[in-house]
């Protein structure tokens, strides 16, 4: 079972807006083993969503278009699918009257552009926006279905989670999609490809490999598509096996586990607690922790140390050494690492100093030029690191490797 | 000039990674003049990667296609390019040798598989990628452009940056895109398009209306394609003036900035200093200012403040108030943001404390409530906002008021 996902709307093609709805949309579909072919951003032009209609009806069984719902008169997906189906408009009561009841509770009276908002396709199965005043519209002609969704995120992730997918699962026989992710550390992308070669030239055909390279990370995703999903994950489990056999010392986790999600399991089931003290990745480290629901267990304190001042009041990094040593150096690393974990009354800290650039570099410490640092209950050290020349690939970088030293010392 | 923009890669269509490119791609080519008229992204195929190319070609003259440049065998763009334009891959010299020396740094092996990146096709003009192993390429057929760039964001930004947006301004002759966004707040999407029809039905032929709503603002948009720069932005400018006449309560300002980079420019143009102090926000805010090159000049120090010791030991936060009025509490927001502007001798600081969820809500302060606090020279304030339901929407929104918050009180 094939789809092609269709957004419509200017503000995605001029990148007023971030596309997020096709990557929600994916993985519905994937989970429920509908494989996305193609995903499109059009504009709001008429021409152009028939065009786009046609091709992708003739490459897949499944369509689901979003955008372009609205009152207003730049917004033409509906009349457009209406002409498309040689359907009329048709007023919709149900949909009328609960428009009538969402807009009273929030005190806004109904016009005549919200009593457009009723009227939909003769044809077309109407869904239920529980959250918003654009129906969503099923359409099927030829055995293919087409569905059409409001744009807004969080209205359209309510119709596809409670509507589309029990509909597409009911409507049609669905095989198994299976993804499984296996996260390496520390072996370079092509390195690793040389060392595991025999392994790929041999997986069973069903199973596609794909290497998805980060900053001090290689993760390895097997997929098979349409398939028994018991039996292919049983094979996935035995390649993988057979890999921890090959790169054990590389294999850092599974699935989509971060190694933030790693080092959060730990502190909770350890019951540990952990500081950390930022110049370079300026919070970034902080803020990967606590976007995890439920690190406020253990995550005590983070100081983001961005002057020199800072990390002298702050942490008690010894200003002497600053000035001998630089604001970039092993020790200032260990003590800001040091000195946020006694701070933070916590277990575990750790520290980054670098040189984020574009300036501030010098011959002897580079852009990129980045000591991290780890206090542990058995002790603290530095390590340097180069973490590349633009500064957000050195902040990602060094917020990376600064959480994966921080893990191999827990 | 119409172009469009194709990402390839598998972990796009099954919603692994967010396709952030298009967009970065999107605005970069409105800012010259170049108009995207559709952006799709494809699997790793060599028949789709045709198609899709052979389809973009008929219906634009430039194409830029990002992914599928690694050096692993899941990785196909370059030969499917190669044999798109009968071209032979050649060993180019001077790319090999700026990937060896990039890996020495790095302390990386130089491997076959990394010899086999410097291969290009003969045909194409080379696009030097000073961060990463795998060049760009420049293709011209027919008076037709493509352009194939790696996937990685940020090797793909300048490689955007410093060649593909200045080779193109100079290969065609560009006229201007013009988009200009006004913000209004507080009245509903219909009732908005009702006030405003007159105006918008006398709107000049060459100004398009679009309305973005959400919640509790409505963006209004005029765009202008392939015109006279100078000339249309003073048609806008006229036709916003009249729209200040129609709705002057509404409007709130114009989006040409992001907030945080107003607060940037404004604190290195008036030699001020920040500090925050966050809790529910992790680190989010701090991590906003610090991604800005040049936040080193203003800004002092970041504390999260997770626990409630740390509030206490880093920011002086009285701990009979944390006992007596909740951590969540208008005094703990002041106490936490004049708390920071002390540790970090700033002139200005934003705190934040709020429950990011999805536990630790009650029916006073339920999830999503969060106080922000500021503290100025002039002195200190708290506001409660609510924030959504949803962690990640809960601190999104509370960094985007507590930024706004902080400008407005500049």
């Amino acid at each position: 079972m094939k789809s092609t996902i269709i957004t419509i709307g200017d503000e995605i093609l001029i990148g007023q807006i971030l596309d997020t709805n096709s990557r929600y949309i994916s993985q519905a579909l994937n989970r429920i083993g509908v494989v996305v072919t193609e995903r499109t951003s059009i504009g709001d032009s008429a021409e152009q969503i028939v065009s786009t209609l046609d091709r992708a009806l003739a490459q897949s069984d499944v369509v689901i278009i979003t955008g372009g719902l609205g009152p207003t008169k730049d917004d033409i997906t509906k009349h457009t699918l209406a002409r498309y189906y040689n359907s009329e408009l048709v007023y919709n009561e149900q949909v009328g009257s609960f428009v009538e009841q969402l807009l009273a509770r929030r005190g806004i009276a109904f016009t005549e552009l919200n009593r457009g908002q009723a009227m939909v396709p003769q044809c077309c199965t109407v869904l239920h926006n529980a959250h918003g005043t654009a129906p969503g519209m099923w359409f099927e002609r030829d055995g293919k279905v087409v569905v059409s969704l409001p744009g807004v995120p969080f209205e359209m992730r309510h119709l596809i989670d409670d509507s589309v997918v029990p509909m597409l699962a009911e409507r049609f026989e669905l095989k198994a999609i299976v993804h499984r992710t296996m996260i390496t550390s520390g072996i370079p992308e092509s390195i690793l490809a040389e060392r595991i070669a025999t392994w790929e030239d041999n997986l069973p055909d069903v199973l596609h490999l794909a290497y998805l390279p980060a900053p001090n990370v290689v993760r390895l995703r097997l997929s098979a598509y349409e398939v028994d999903g018991q039996s292919v994950r049983r094979m996935i489990d035995d390649e993988f096996d057979k890999l921890k056999g090959i790169i054990p010392e590389a294999i850092v986790g599974f699935e989509d586990a971060t190694v933030e999600q790693l080092v959060h399991r730990w502190m909770r089931e350890n019951g540990k607690t952990l500081s950390v003290a930022e110049s370079c990745t300026g919070g970034a480290i902080a803020a990967k922790f606590t976007a995890m629901a439920g690190a406020s267990v253990y995550f005590n304190a983070g100081v983001v140390s961005y002057s020199n001042e800072a990390k002298r009041d702050i942490l008690g990094v010894n200003m002497d050494d600053i000035v001998r040593y630089g604001a970039v150096s092993e020790t200032v690393a260990i003590q800001m690492a040091e000195g946020v974990r006694r701070a933070g009354q916590s277990d575990y800290a750790v520290s980054t100093t670098g040189i984020a650039g574009p300036t501030g570099g010098s011959a002897e410490k580079p852009v990129g030029t980045v000591w991290i640092g780890v206090a542990t209950p058995k002790g603290s050290f530095a390590v340097l690191k180069n973490c590349g020349t633009d500064r957000s690939q050195i902040i990602d970088r060094a917020t990376a490797y600064a959480i994966k030293l921080l893990y191999d010392n827990l």
